[in-house]
């Protein structure tokens, strides 16, 4: 870490900082310059609170040299994780495709699709059963039937399931659940993310709507540093200015993390573009850019067409992207 | 809730649609054009889920003409309401000053500085125990600690105090504390909303870094729809591009809420710009603007430049700036 | 189009609006509801001032059903554009490799990296000559003997040459040049968009930093209006608040844009990610995504590391690059 | 400016950078510790290009210390500028209240519009006869005719005239206008500012939608380094995911800005919030935050209620808004 200090800057100032920054275990460098000083700060900074030192009144700014995150860290961990989700591989050249419903809403509609994803190549299967809602007016999922019908569908097929936790006191009910996703908006629900670091599930961890992804790898960190290192990444698009799509998939984030980090990344770009004809190519373009994984949302009910979400793939769509989506990894070998 | 229906729509498909909408008790007026199909919803919208209706594969768009929140409407809440704080009034000309330091450190340093700015002119002191931190390895807040040297700066100077919650659990640490804060990172956490809304105490509730002012009341809402109605909204900043500030205050949130709902406004402009030079103008903008009350970061501590964290006044800059509201108000009367 | 009007709405006030509009050749489709009423109106709407129309006080909002572009609109144009560029076509299934150095720095220079992208397979060959920067104290490019120096590479490879125009002023100097390039900085820089629409030029237009796809639609309109319909479309990142990467590639405008216009569409991941390392798997994602094209930077100089810009590849790895890419479009096909 | 190398960079790579920075008449100051190297460049960094410096395989990040603004900088001119627009003064205290309507469209408007807001107090006409709009189908403003009008009012109030200039070709047109405008959209538009450094006219500069404040300054530069130092900042919104106002005013720009440079600072509600109702609040929230000025839209036109823009405030409206900014800048005197 870096800090320049401004002009001005008293010896007796300076004397200060420097027993406090000694005081954190940190060897400093200082290079005393005519226009300005800069202190390089040596040992383990990921505990000195950035913030802090850069809002002092001598300090003119503050710049890491090392990331603030350690666990998650690729220089400290160099080689990729693989993280075990009920029998299925991420990581590492490990890649999985989870599909199924955005709302598990009765036993006949999972075990459906279920079974059509899993012969169309689909590994895990998703499905909604406690649903953030931006209305309190709105339908919340089935909640604990709407895991207990997952877990039907998991018994019917083999698939691990996957689902999201909203609370930490519904934990009990995640038993037998093989992922656990952290949804956008609990990305920095620091405390959700302390006690899921004290289970060993694997953890699905969405990137918040207008979160760097620093911070993501900072709420990777929160679990991990309870112990908990199984987490899979997830790049679901960001908020912008445009309005044709939901959100903008920033499928950057793909070989950005995996620059920055070990863990898995997995896309999901039907949150992210809020519109099914759309689906098929950010996939493939996931897959062109390296995800480990993409989650897609998919329905059955032919005979329903008004419960046609329009960001969710019919079965047969879906089994065009999963051909398409071999062929890209296929060809990016 | 007007829905425009796609071109080629069969007439199966829109029955099919009318008796949808029909179940949920609404009217519907239709109005079939050459080119589309415009569809009129009457009756109670708030529980429409107007992202489904939009997703249909027959809607080519869905607009809202009444809100999606009600009880924070101020449609059917035409007077400003007042939230009463241990005393202290907020809101339809009441107006609050919330000041006090970044963290509650010490039992001298918290009553030192509410002695102080209660003398200022500050209604109300403000102290974070627990503090929501982006890394995992910064300090996290004295906690339960903080709240019982809150509730001593209490005792010593009858100011009534906020400070922030994290976890539904930690709730019973809450008891005496006169206004619960809802910080920026959870304004989307549903169940914490939900729980709050089951008490009775008075809320804080800030904006999130990426949410829209409809967000914001819809949060609110999740609040009132348990039955507690004492909420004061808070504009903190959002995140854009610039770099200079930490946020983006947002000053026009203030006259925005005030046409949309009843509830009082707060404006906080030391986290909104993270500089204690821009502080005062914001803080007298924010006035000028119509807030209900400014909640500011303020420190003692002369002896320890280290501490003077860059966002907060001191003492008697927290002084003038008391005045300088004052002055404003009058002005703007 | 349709307009909602406000509540209170005065049968003179609506009378009023209604020959208005009827002025503008639009036949309005009246529906008068209890709650509200909607204006559904029918004509070439293009024309209408959206912006005016819904600042009108009787007008609480108003929604397109038709999009305000035209001549891009693939509604009215359903097949593919294909855009001829010194013999090189793009869009329809003909797809561009465009590569060179981020500014034409010298003959030597130029003409190296030209034979060797060629020979990898690149069709265009790009090259800055008028630098578009920040500060008025950088290097501006070498303007019109950058120029030269381009069709001194074009005339020793064959490859047809891209440039950047910043001035209509300069326009003369583009003679031979054969595809004009509008920079994201100009993309509603009207008057320099109608002067080029009076040529018969291929234009690419890059999307701004902070603009929208129908806006970037309604810049390609501007040409289009004129007569040019030679237009190539470029994503090139848009501003968020993520700071890893120099802007945000938005690669879900590639499908977005073909559904939304028949022209085609190039992506530049080079000054998106601002990253070498980041340029392949975003080139390989675009060209997964369907893009009609792609632009990256390219540098040779292995005597001169300091040159080595992080955003350029080198020679070898825009090799292979190449057979990256033309392996992804194999596989989508 | 700081440049901190990258680990493994070698004796010969090290040297040979130097030697570069010592050909830009640079100091450098070489401190190599034993994680990092960290370089202090001393001198006129201004000159420097920080991107390019930054992008060089050796350089871990750059981080500028001085600002790259010269002539805007108070660093080095510590006194507030004072710009004289036809007799009229703006900055170091002296504030102008710039009034008139979106466009020019009569001799009978603009003039009756200039007579009542020179009564109520305002020191300067704005009009629109150049209009940039998103769609070329769109009303573009009277043009040269519109400037023509401005000056009968002008004539007939003594009040000196800003308009807007789109395009460096009708600058003759401007002769007698007292400031000329550059509209957000052409914030960049380099060639343009460069021309206007060659005239000794008043500039009134917008912050470009997304643009950072010191991207604003910087172009700023490019109008001073060409010798003309009579510049207005205008901040008027910039673009964020927020719906319900059309742009977010950032008024800490004010303070910021003030922080910067010498140069007066305007603020223009009407654009940001592209509501009427929003503009009082947001008027007197400027002044409070310490504005050199306000540009407000004002419009007449009793008889046609279709006219009444919903950003434009009436006659009267206006009259009232005058005095609330006086009693508030009195306040905060």
């Amino acid at each position: 870490m870096i800090a320049v200090l401004k002009r001005g800057t008293t010896k007796q100032q300076l004397d200060h900082l420097l027993s406090w920054l000694k005081n954190m275990s940190l060897d400093v460098h200082v290079s005393e310059g005519q226009e300005f000083t800069v202190l390089g700060l040596i040992g383990d900074t990921s505990r000195v609170d950035m913030e802090l030192l850069g809002s002092l009144e001598i300090v003119e700014s503050v710049k890491r040299v090392s990331e603030p995150f350690k666990q998650a860290n690729r220089k400290f961990h160099p080689n990729d994780s693989i993280i075990d989700a009920g029998g299925v591989k991420i990581g590492s050249g490990y890649f999985a495709m989870i599909a199924g419903p955005c709302s598990v809403e009765t036993e006949e509609q999972i075990i459906a699709v279920a079974q059509s994803v899993k012969e169309s190549g689909a590994q895990i299967l998703r499905g909604g059963a406690f649903k953030p809602r931006t209305s309190p007016y709105a339908f919340q999922g089935l909640k604990g039937e709407g895991i207990r019908l997952l877990l039907e569908a998991k018994k019917a097929t083999g698939l691990p399931i996957i689902t999201e936790i909203m609370n930490i006191r519904s934990l009990d009910l995640f038993e037998d659940v093989d992922i656990i996703q952290v949804g956008a908006r609990n990305m920095q629900n620091f405390d959700l993310l302390q006690e899921l670091g004290k289970t060993h599930k694997p953890i699905l961890l969405k990137r918040g709507l207008a979160n760097t992804l620093q911070e993501l790898l900072m709420s990777a960190e929160y679990i991990m540093s309870e112990g908990n290192e199984n987490i899979i990444l997830c790049e679901r698009g960001i908020r912008t200015y445009e309005t044709y799509t939901r959100n903008t998939l920033d499928l950057s984030a793909v070989p950005v993390l995996h620059e920055l980090t070990h863990l898995p990344v997995v896309v999901d770009p039907s949150h992210a573009t809020g519109r099914a004809s759309l689906v098929p190519s950010m996939a493939v373009a996931a897959a062109a850019a390296g995800a480990d994984g993409i989650m897609v949302e998919v329905h059955n009910n032919p005979a329903c067409a008004l419960c046609d979400g329009a960001q969710s793939l019919n079965l047969e769509q879906f089994a065009q992207l999963q051909q398409a989506v071999e062929r890209v990894r296929e060809a990016i070998k």
